[in-house]
């Protein structure tokens, strides 16, 4: 029976939960692959707290470099995250001739083109299915199973935290403040929940599916990212109302010679599957010419569907070394030298239609005002409803546009929002997958 | 550039479908494959009627043996389908040193053991994502991305011909005749729609992804399977009152030393996904016990989406073939030394609940004597209701019962229709993954 010799570095959440499915589940492991895969060593800075794991004696050690250093190992798993030291271990990995598995968006969004570079030089493989909707096999699918599509779209909830506040907001009314503690106290969000909420993460993983669909180079600068955090229980009850449910969406759209890139949140119609992803689920659809939607749906993010995602890849990479098969199928899906440079499409081109809710004084005139305005720069109203008579205070108008140009629709709500009679800033949400029959 | 060399049999839908992928698509798929994967002979009975495709001179003959024997060939689409001549070609083929793709799940259900022996004892791949699914990779994500997983479970809507019909059942409140008429003039069912409707075309898929998943040999005859034909608008409408949808579910469940499988109209709650599931859409959720769900949703039949399956496996082919890998992953997912014979659990041994509908006479007592057989049965009643009041004609008296044995139930049916309050024989549909809220 061969056997497969495999480093970590980094025993945290997703490492605990690889060591645990190698170790627990080696018998079955093997009973697949056709080969004893054996976690030689496991690298961390803390190697005294409890995982939960029976390591060999000299397996959990303190001294990553000795695990990318070492010369019995074939693959790394990078674990640690972040993108200074990972990226130093996994470069050194890769000039070692190592092959690596890594969850590691960010660094990839950052860095890829780089570890494509170095990877496809060595002759090693850089997997990383964890990295993009936890278990659910996205990477795989577009770089193995859609290889016959053109890829025209992809829509996908690709953060489990955000889906999960949405949830709550949705299911219980409550304000984002306090979702967003529900969400912490559950363990779904950091103490610093900047990366989620505001939408890096969703970005950084949309501009990896992007490379893998479109042949193109990781472009994580030019995606427009809008975060969850100014949706309230008011926004979401009345896209209820218009048959709508707010999501955080990663939407790319291949247009021929640019790709639309955006992350922010979007209101999908009922009839969208996507809309019945509650909690923590992450799910992303692919649109391609052969095979219309597809979608997938699942874990994406957690100790064990991400660590399953994780030992997917070391699987894949076994079984290549098994057959002297390393580097089979490219890192991103085409070919180096068939990637191209295909430019994001600047947000205030891209139109779509719209949902506007402007804070208003109640005074004979105002509605007439605000459209009037959306008028002169060519939006066009598809439906409006005044909630409520006030004296004092200020009611909310809500409109749902026919499609519109992004920088229309800015130069719009900008004029708009400095009128006496609109309080605070008009809130703007975009909508995608219209049902066609908004009315209220 | 290297080539790789395909050979057709069949240029049905399906066949159709893939050389126009591959032809119209063949730059794409060379930019990630890496290869040009040329369509060198194309066989039906039928080479005049014009698919819509522009074959080289020579490619579109008459004679599926020149394909199977031609030395040039490397890799052979059987898209005939059936159990005859398909199967004699697929052995002359892999007898001859070829790797085939099949979407011939039938022939797989019933010959998938043989085919294995002879794909192992010769080297070459027989790859079959467009067997179960279409377009969705079940297969692979099975095969490949669950490496580290145990799957206790699967349930799938795997027949979209009868999701279609229950749909527009549901929908539309009309008989199941008319649904199936509807389904025929849409072009999902054939003429003879019994493989679809009876549900054995779920229950050959259901075959394989069992010795996928569990590591078993392939069993067919040992699953359980009742089709649609008997479902009517009623039921419908009183599922949907308790919170239920009827689906055809294919399901399977890993029992240790057994496994339950089994193909039937079945209720699940509006929470489970799978009752989202409209149209002639597939999906079909895999449970395993580091990923928790993973659900895969699409097209599970038709031309392109088939086809992109087809094409899918024609290009993992080629990439093994360009790495002198051919064989990399086990057939059917396991080595083949580690497959087991695992038993079929009798269904009369499986414990569920039940939805029945009995048409009975409006006459005092008839709920008490119904009650009191099914408590000799050990079968305890959740909630009951009674529609309506005739003094003349049978109305429906409508159950959900606690969990009950297969075996009690069917006795206690077979002595209830026996009574003579009792017109008709009851309807009984098992009920999966209840929602614990059905009072009505």
């Amino acid at each position: 029976m061969k056997e497969i010799r495999i480093g970590m570095l980094g025993c945290g959440t997703v490492g605990t939960g690889a060591a645990r499915i190698l170790i627990n589940g080696a018998e079955l492991i093997q009973s697949r692959v056709g080969a004893k895969l054996t976690l030689k060593r496991v690298a961390d800075i803390d190697t005294e707290t409890d995982r939960g794991i029976r390591f060999e004696p000299g397996v959990f050690i303190n001294d990553a470099w000795r695990v990318v250093d070492d010369p019995e190992i074939d693959i790394v798993l990078e674990m640690i995250g972040g993108k200074t030291l990972a990226k130093d271990l996994m470069m050194r990995a890769i000039e070692n001739g190592k092959h690596v598995v890594t969850a590691n968006k960010a660094l990839l969004a950052s860095h890829g083109n780089e570890i494509l570079g170095a990877a496809t030089g060595k002759g090693v493989e850089v997997a990383y299915e964890a990295s993009v909707g936890g278990c659910m096999p996205i990477i795989k699918t577009i770089r193995e199973s859609l290889v016959g599509n053109r890829i025209s779209a992809m829509t996908g909830i690709l953060n489990g935290t955000c889906n999960y506040i949405l949830s709550r907001i949705t299911d219980e009314g409550v304000e984002f403040e306090t979702a967003l503690a529900q969400a912490q106290a559950e363990g779904f969000a950091e103490a610093d929940p900047s990366l989620d909420v505001d939408g890096f993460d969703a970005a950084h993983k949309l501009a990896i599916l992007n490379a893998l669909a479109y042949g193109m180079e990781i472009n994580l600068d030019d995606i427009t990212i809008e975060g969850i955090s100014s949706i309230t229980p008011m926004d979401i009850a009345f896209a209820r109302r218009f048959g709508y449910k707010i999501k955080l969406l990663a939407i790319s759209k291949h247009r021929g010679d640019s790709v639309e890139a955006r992350v922010h949140p979007t209101m999908i119609p009922f009839s969208n599957p996507l809309s019945n992803v509650g909690a923590n689920l992450n799910a992303v659809t692919v649109t391609g010419d052969a095979v219309d939607d597809i979608m997938l749906y699942g874990y994406g993010a957690g100790m064990l569907p991400t660590a399953s995602a994780v030992v997917g890849d070391v699987a894949d990479i076994a079984r290549n070394l098994l057959s002297g098969a390393a580097g089979r199928i490219p890192l991103f899906s085409y070919q180096p030298d068939r990637i191209q440079k295909i430019p994001v499409m600047p947000m205030d081109e891209i139109a779509m239609t719209y949902y506007f809710r402007f804070a208003a004084l109640d005074r004979p005139g105002v509605l007439s005002k605000i459209a009037g305005i959306l008028g002169d720069h060519g939006i066009s109203i598809k439906s409006v409803q005044q909630k409520g008579r006030q004296s004092e205070a200020a009611v909310p108008i809500v409109m749902m546009t026919h499609e519109a140009r992004e920088a229309d629709v800015k130069a719009a709500l900008s004029r708009i929002s400095s009128l006496d009679i609109v309080a605070d800033r008009p809130v703007l949400i975009r909508i995608e997958d219209e049902n066609g029959d908004e009315e209220m």
